[in-house]
């Protein structure tokens, strides 16, 4: 059996995603896809929609055969880190090519852009830190560093661009045996906010079409298959809310307001003297968006400010992070019949422990993180949904294809 | 002008306290009463009924000359620690005597009780630390180290006796020149929590009849001065609550769930282990009080619970605690006129800043714990009220009897 790995977050999977699995086993020939999907929190520092059992159960309906959790310590990262997590699952998973998607279609550029930096990467690191240094954000930092190298290859400013390219330069650094491929992007951009397209509109839209509630999701239903549909109703039904940084705000406020400086400098992400930014202007903030705004400078992308202010409600600490090279654990989160019996295949061989339960864990520092932030996704709860909640973080079995329909 | 000190929590205040007040007066003879209040979180652990503010206009109201904030980091203690900060105050404005309540309103047996206890200090405390060490909680440490001194003046293990027993103590250690009063409480046991009088209650039974809401206010109106009741009522139109530990509740399981239990170790009251069992006790715990039951073993109190979930809420640190031996500033809630002319006679001896606008006091280590104590107080509005009650702590000025009617 051939197996190919994906990298995702469906937040919520959508038509855009299905085009993309299909793609995958198309280009790859593979006869198992295992994907790598992020937890309670997103690359860009948000909660995610719904929780991870749910989009799993969308991953799984829609054709994936293996969903495993890449955990919170590599996914709420730079593209950099989330991609070291990723590949280091995947190829640990025994996967032959990763898949990603792309805004041209074409691997070659890629694979060149990572030998123009490797080539000249201390040229490339100067630049990149001086940039920084003179007040640039990181993705502008990234394209004056492509400049100065002459890169034509590909325009890294892009997010879909550097991710691609990040896990290109894991796949090379882990000296990993997985071929890179890439397939086309399909009609809308990553941050389209509007449909603008008969059945395809980005995950982006389709949150900020729900907006946290039910109303909307029959007018998001030609952009998403009918068992994303079917996961979304259920999980509103129990747990009331499609998740959404807002709700978490109090929390938020409450955490910095009884912190002291020096706990918020602890945090990962907080750095250059934000933490007196963010004592300053979270007492007047009415919410979350403000709140950022507020904070914001030129130097801070948005995202990076999302990132940190879910490393601060979730209260992951540099220590913490510093100690955390590459995962320790394969968790199955989900699986077909198919993918179990790829796993009864590759089970032998593997050189890090599958897990199925949590209870394994308790001691494990990286799932230290995932408890906490467990804690924090689910804060917003009612207390006995809370505790339903919880039970299903640590209780749950893999989510098994009948078990979905 | 004869000043003579009080330390209270009015919480709410009602007429036992104002017929302590009058007979403070009387007994003493006082041109002046001041009293040293605590400020969001009280001594028994708990959050304060209303606001400071509300409280001190009840008590200029029935009348207190001034009222000075006793600072969290004395307020949220036990009687040793609680009596040191409000002695070192009353003694900073000085109050030619301190009065106190008890159960038979004689001075003399605390007088001797301190003498015994100080003839055979070190037999005292050894007794205390092996009583402890034998898994007795602290008030029944301490009866047991009274049996053994074989002192017979007075019951210790009575919450008022320990805390008159602490204020003389106090009064000595700190070589102030008051002369320690008491008066004898009238009608209703400290924890009594059913109404057996006409129209004296426990501050205990008031805020139970209350329960957080406004419903129970004429009920208890027996019980209250009229001005109680206005502020009382002013308080529930504005914030809509009367508060309690439960709606605190979501924020102190998710502040738990996101720390370490190093980080809960670092924490004030946090000892002896008691971590693992928070945090395993709290995933579970769908209430605060169910939350204590299954913490608590005959060891601890449910006092000595209730501070140091306290202090895990407002985040009290014990490497803060112990930088701070005694205050370093008074801070004046409100004052009557006469209040204000008995300050202007003794402003220039003072040995502590008088402040009124906290401004000043940003960069003082015992303002920092009070704002956060206010932050933790004020987390359970919704973000527009709360923006208004963090100004409320920040810019308002003393009440002045004038402001109350």
């Amino acid at each position: 059996m051939k197996a190919v790995g994906i990298v995702v977050e469906y937040n919520p999977f959508h038509n855009g995603h299905l085009y993309h699995l299909q793609e995958t086993k198309k280009k790859t020939g593979a006869d198992c896809v295992i994907a790598v999907m992020s937890g309670n929190f997103l690359q860009r520092g948000e909660p995610a929609l719904v929780s991870k059992w749910a989009r799993t159960s969308m991953a799984i309906s829609a054709g994936v055969d293996l969903v495993i959790e890449l955990p919170y310590t590599f996914a709420v990262q730079s593209a950099e880190r989330f991609a070291t997590g990723a590949v280091a699952l995947l190829d640990a998973l025994y996967c032959a090519e990763l898949c990603f998607g792309s805004e041209n279609g074409e691997i070659e550029p890629f694979l060149q852009a990572v030998q123009t930096i490797k080539r000249q990467q201390s040229r490339y690191n100067q630049s990149i830190q001086q940039a920084l240094k003179d007040g640039m954000s990181y993705p502008q930092a990234v394209t004056y560093a492509c400049r100065q190298l002459e890169m034509k290859e590909i325009d890294l400013a892009q997010p879909n661009n550097i991710l691609g390219f990040s896990y290109v330069k894991a796949i090379i650094e882990q000296k990993s045996a997985m071929v890179p491929q890439t397939i086309q992007r399909i009609a809308s951009g990553y941050h389209d906010e509007v449909f603008s397209h008969p059945w395809i509109a980005s995950a982006t839209s389709l949150r900020k079409a729900l907006n946290g509630a039910i109303e909307a999701l029959e007018h998001i239903s030609p952009y998403i298959p009918f068992s994303t549909k079917k996961a979304l109703e259920k999980y509103y039904a129990v747990y009331g809310t499609f998740h959404r940084w807002e709700p978490y705000f109090p929390f938020l406020k409450y955490r910095i307001m009884t912190s002291e400086e020096s706990d918020l400098q602890s945090i990962v992400g907080v750095d250059e003297g934000i933490e007196y930014r963010l004592k300053q202007a979270i007492t007047e903030a009415e919410t979350f968006e403000q709140f950022l705004h507020s904070v914001k400078t030129k130097r801070y992308t948005w995202t990076r400010l999302q990132r940190m202010c879910v490393h601060i409600l979730t209260h992951f600490k540099k220590e913490q992070m510093n100690g955390i090279k590459s995962p320790s654990y394969i968790r199955l989160l989900g699986m077909s019949d198919n993918g179990r019996l790829y796993l009864q295949m590759i089970k032998k061989r593997l050189s890090l422990p599958l897990v199925t339960t949590v209870s394994r864990l308790q001691k494990d520092v990286i799932y230290q993180q995932e408890k906490k932030a467990v804690a924090a996704y689910t804060a917003i709860f009612s207390e006995t949904t809370r505790i339903q909640a919880l039970k299903e973080e640590y209780a749950t079995p893999p989510v098994h294809f009948n078990s979905c329909k």
